[in-house]
């Protein structure tokens, strides 16, 4: 891939996943209610990073990212999974995601907490599913053990957990970090493992992708708080400042808002050197860095 | 295994189902709360029929139950994670569960929610962590691939919407057989299987065990139905009669109780039937289903 081509290959593959997403639930053996909540969640839109980052890995050892399908609608279908749950009465009791209603307030309490449990049900199937003469059934267990260890109470869950113990309380950096690595931070390492995993990568090429993802997730988080101070309310699409009303700890409360983007800076910087480290084209991969740092919603 | 042996069977592996099960949480690194909330579910005792349907059906084969651990470990983790779903506010709203406090009338609503969605990811990470020497890569994977088919939409999550979808309402005999299928028989139905693919059954085996199985799901429920009706709220651990205060169908109600009874009589039959067909040494499953179709509780 060429310079500035990031649009055009996000477009092409945010295409082909939506349509594999709609694809995979349409020919699910279900009561329709159920299917239209997962669908529903899955084609609320977004950036749709992590399906990206499993596709721009694979491009980055010159392989065909449609090997990664599957895995990108899998780890789709946990993230929007852990978005249907979050939003829940019980849990931020949201009413809007991305501009919409969310998914309990569409299909009620009880459905939406069932349409995460079956998407993140299903992640699995879909990985499982995976056919033979693409990958070796060693690696697709590697695939399954390594998204559950990145979904679960050491990862996505724990980092939630965290999260809401820290609720109100004045966090450290430490702590804050720890919420994020865990809350959004192992699923996107996971995003850029499985594309490695997918593409045959040897040991150093993960360490160093690994490396490269975590410095990524930080990066992420720490543009996410700063968008909450300066953010426009319509594009981001939740109340700007409303982590502030609920006395949130975040990187711009904890640092300021200057320390907190010296802080991306430095996270977008290393992300960098790390992909540099891998001898691979990255090309990709590093807009996606730059994309991550400055969108502004 | 010879006649009446099943109780000891049953103490045994009970044992060390559960000693399994707080070593796999326990060694989680994770924030404290969550690993309380998942052990406190996973202890809250039950018949472990689940996980005794793995063992037994291995021990059919004359094989080493204890290779069904982390099948049956795993499996329990979902069941559980469905009962403390089940268990919401927003689903059916139970304070008791088995004479205990429900899960989310002791950690709150949010870290029981996702208790049951850690419970549920862990449950696919300890299949795919099965030793290599145990199994093939590719029986581990039809593991996971059958688990995910039997919790899902096609299965347990699809029988709890129908039920849903079906409260206050007539339902028909077949409407309430999709229901009890679906919501209870599928999972029921993987144990089996899950013992069978690991003991290396054959086809014709395979099919005579499935049906087997659906059978005991169905003896399984309509003796849960009958219960609900003559049972002692003491023994079930739940309002004795709770169905029909809720107006829900149930077998005695659309069959009259000895009609139920009949049909518990004709499930128990043909069950015990399939299980001759294997030519296997069923006498643990023979007992299993005698077990079910008699309980009290």
């Amino acid at each position: 891939m060429e310079t500035g081509q990031l649009e055009a290959f996000a477009k092409q593959y945010k295409q082909l996943l939506e349509s594999n997403l709609r694809s995979l639930v349409g020919k699910l053996d279900a009561p329709a209610i159920i299917k239209e909540s997962m669908i529903y969640s899955l084609e609320a839109g977004g950036k749709r990073i992590r399906p990206l980052l499993v596709f721009a890995t694979i491009d980055a050892f010159g392989m065909d990212p449609k090997k990664g399908l599957s895995a990108a609608a899998a780890i789709e279908m946990i993230h929007t999974y852990s978005l249907i749950h979050d939003d829940l009465p019980s849990m931020d009791n949201d009413d809007l995601r991305r501009g919409k209603p969310t998914n309990h307030k569409v299909f009620g309490d009880a459905v939406a907490t069932l349409a995460g449990d079956a998407l993140l049900t299903y992640s699995f199937e879909v990985l499982g599913n995976i056919p033979n003469d693409s990958i070796t059934a060693e690696t697709r267990l590697k695939l399954i053990v390594e998204m559950a260890k990145a979904a679960g109470t050491e990862g996505m869950v724990g980092g939630q957990v965290a999260d809401m113990e820290g609720e109100g309380k004045s966090l450290t950096l430490q702590e804050l970090e720890y919420i994020h690595i865990h809350k959004t931070g192992k699923l996107l390492g996971f995003s850029v493992l499985a594309g490695a995993l997918i593409a045959g990568a040897n040991q150093s090429q993960i360490e160093s992708l690994s490396a490269f993802a975590h410095h990524l997730g930080l990066a992420f988080q720490i543009q996410d708080d700063i968008l909450d101070v300066v953010g426009n309310e319509q594009e981001i699409g939740k109340p700007v400042g409303s982590d502030t009303t609920n006395s949130k700890s975040t990187y711009p409360k904890l640092l300021s808002l200057d320390g907190a983007k010296a802080s991306l800076r430095e996270q977008t910087h290393r992300a960098k050197e790390n992909l540099a480290k891998t001898g691979l084209n990255t090309t990709l991969l590093m807009e996606i860095t730059d994309l991550v740092a400055s969108r502004n919603h």
